[in-house]
């Protein structure tokens, strides 16, 4: 890790020009850049990785987050780990492809998408070992770059798909609701929850976005306001506990999350918060969406109660900003996640369509059954 | 101010019997003594206060909060500063009266309770002059004590009243959640929606307090939390996000509440959250109580649309725990109050009684039409 400081490089962050990037592909094939979110929104400055060792290390330290955005990272990795070992023999070239892989998924080792997308890009080398190892490193770069190039095209369905859902409102700008960050920055493209937002701005009808900061890691302030403000679309803050108020006074079309498992009857777990706001959204009659990608819906899973809800250390609660905010000897409850149920969900949106109630029945329609689906 | 710093004098808490006080008469007469609750939960800390500039500075510094907390303070704040004038004139005696009542009604000016107790007291005090300076500043201390002593008991009746809802679980804890601080600390006393859990504990019935940590100010994890858990009471801090998960697994059997205000159709103005938490409650089918001193009902005011809400500084939600959590440039709404509708509450607590539903016309006949009470 002692090597990794040297090669950071703060620099300014350019734009794309729809939405910011949370990943890319240095342009002269030297280095992955990340855009630092652990920084947001004090600073945004890329982090220029030269080596595997240090994606994985950016990893680990959450500068690149959200399922999408860390399995592109890692693919990139590996391409450039493998595209400075070419002159290395086949049987070396082998070896460092077997523990680069291994070094990348083990940097967050329950991010399912990390694995896969590593996975995806050895075998790809390996496929072009049986040439050179020129050749593995460059199928290599383009497995990732297929990846990437496939989560752009997955946001950008669930965009059009969930643009289908959004009234046109002639009179006024339509309000949206959203929690925790399911945007860009989470991705290698638009977004889930975010992308038709940004296709609805990008055809220049008038938005309004509303975003609970989301205690304990505050992803909604910090970086969902970040993206979209950055992305020329009006966004409000409101600490969680304000988003019914919201609601009470009409300021409220829709509601729509990402989700990062979706069981067969249509049980949605997404960052913690986002029951509330389906239950919230139920009292006020107002639509509640979710978005996500087709891979997150999980048939094998019967419901929400039969998803594994990962429980966060006590410490973001009690100490998340740098000072003592609940005594030290009282316990703290901290769920990362709760489940939208499905009769909750007004309609599921993914890259192969929306889903409509009765959930249950569109996911197996369209999904098939647990023993198909798993 | 720049006399106070050398009278502070950071000393351990002691504890009352059954609950923390936020203030006290010092028992040599020769200061007042507010418990810091900015320090809470680092530190805790008395502020001795040797004269009513000092007391005007603690409260400004919001080092004592809550309505009744600060009507008391300021009240003996009076009567420390007269004591110490009773070698003037009794021309002198009552200038210095009038002027440091007027000290004392600045230190927070939107606050009525405070007007009202330091009015109390220099009407005392003034009644007394009659007599002399010295018999004026032993009305002036019997006054502040009184309003403390009525306080106290106003918390007391509440709790009574309000511990007759509690259901009598033989074989498992009694589950209860609140928000923001009703307790001890903002009172003289014990509070109004924790006073019927101070009851029920010094009763030896088992209790579990759930405190979502109420953002943006942090009152439940900061102050709730710890006078809860320095009485004995077990509680666990949630994120406010956390509310509605944990209803959903059945952990809660009562919300209760505090109100800064309750309208003659029984809508109560509360701490921004209360809205969501009385939604949630009834979505699971769980009693929701409003728990506030009779004073707090307010038949000339209509309805809960009636009521003014005071919006706080975007400061407190961006940069709240001295970090930057959200965009300089984006805007925050940070509505300090909201309101439970009267058709979400399950009844009012007061220390005159019960009020159930339908509100109204409960209020109506135990406080008069609006006429009568305005």
């Amino acid at each position: 890790m002692s090597t990794q400081a040297q090669d950071d490089q703060a620099e300014p962050v350019r734009w794309a020009p729809e939405w910011p990037e949370a990943v890319r592909w240095a342009p002269d094939g030297s280095a992955v850049d990340l855009l630092d979110q652990t920084q947001l929104p004090e600073l945004a400055t890329w982090r220029r990785c030269r080596s595997a060792d240090e994606v994985a290390d950016a990893i680990r330290r959450l500068q690149v987050r959200g399922a999408p955005a860390i399995g592109i990272a890692a693919a990139y990795a590996l391409a450039l780990e493998l595209a400075a070992a070419t002159s290395l023999t086949p049987a070396a070239f082998a070896e460092k492809l077997r523990t680069t892989a291994e070094l990348l998924r083990g940097a967050r080792p329950t991010a399912v998408n990390l694995a896969w997308a590593v996975d995806r890009v050895a075998a790809a080398a390996q496929a072009g070992l049986a040439e050179n190892p020129e050749a593995a490193a460059w199928r290599a770069w383009e497995e990732a770059d297929r990846i990437h190039q496939e989560d752009r095209d997955m946001c950008r369905r669930i965009g059009e798909h969930a643009l289908a859902l959004f009234p046109d409102l002639p009179d006024r700008p339509l309000r949206i609701m959203t929690i925790c960050n399911a945007g860009a920055l989470a991705t290698g493209g638009m977004g889930t929850a975010l992308a038709p937002v940004y296709l609805a701005h990008a055809a220049g009808r008038a938005l309004r976005v509303w975003a609970p900061e989301t205690r304990p890691l505050l992803q909604g302030s910090r970086i969902t306001a970040w993206e979209l403000s950055r992305a020329g679309i009006p966004v409000t803050v409101i600490a969680d506990s304000v988003a019914a108020d919201v609601m009470a006074r009409g300021e409220v079309d829709l509601v729509i999350t990402g989700a990062d498992r979706i069981a067969a009857n249509g049980d949605a777990a997404n960052k913690v918060g986002t029951y509330a706001l389906a239950v919230l959204a139920r009292h006020h009659g107002i639509p509640f969406y979710v978005a996500a990608p087709s891979s997150t819906v999980d048939p094998a899973t019967p419901d929400g109660a039969s998803i594994p809800i990962e429980e966060r250390g006590a410490d973001e609660v009690r100490r998340g900003f740098g000072r003592l905010t609940a005594p030290e000897d009282v316990p703290i409850w901290a769920p990362a996640f709760d489940v939208a149920p499905a009769s909750l969900i007004s309609a599921i949106v993914t890259d192969r369509g929306i889903l409509e109630p009765p959930l249950d029945r569109s996911i197996a329609a369209a999904y098939g059954s647990a023993e198909a689906g798993a």
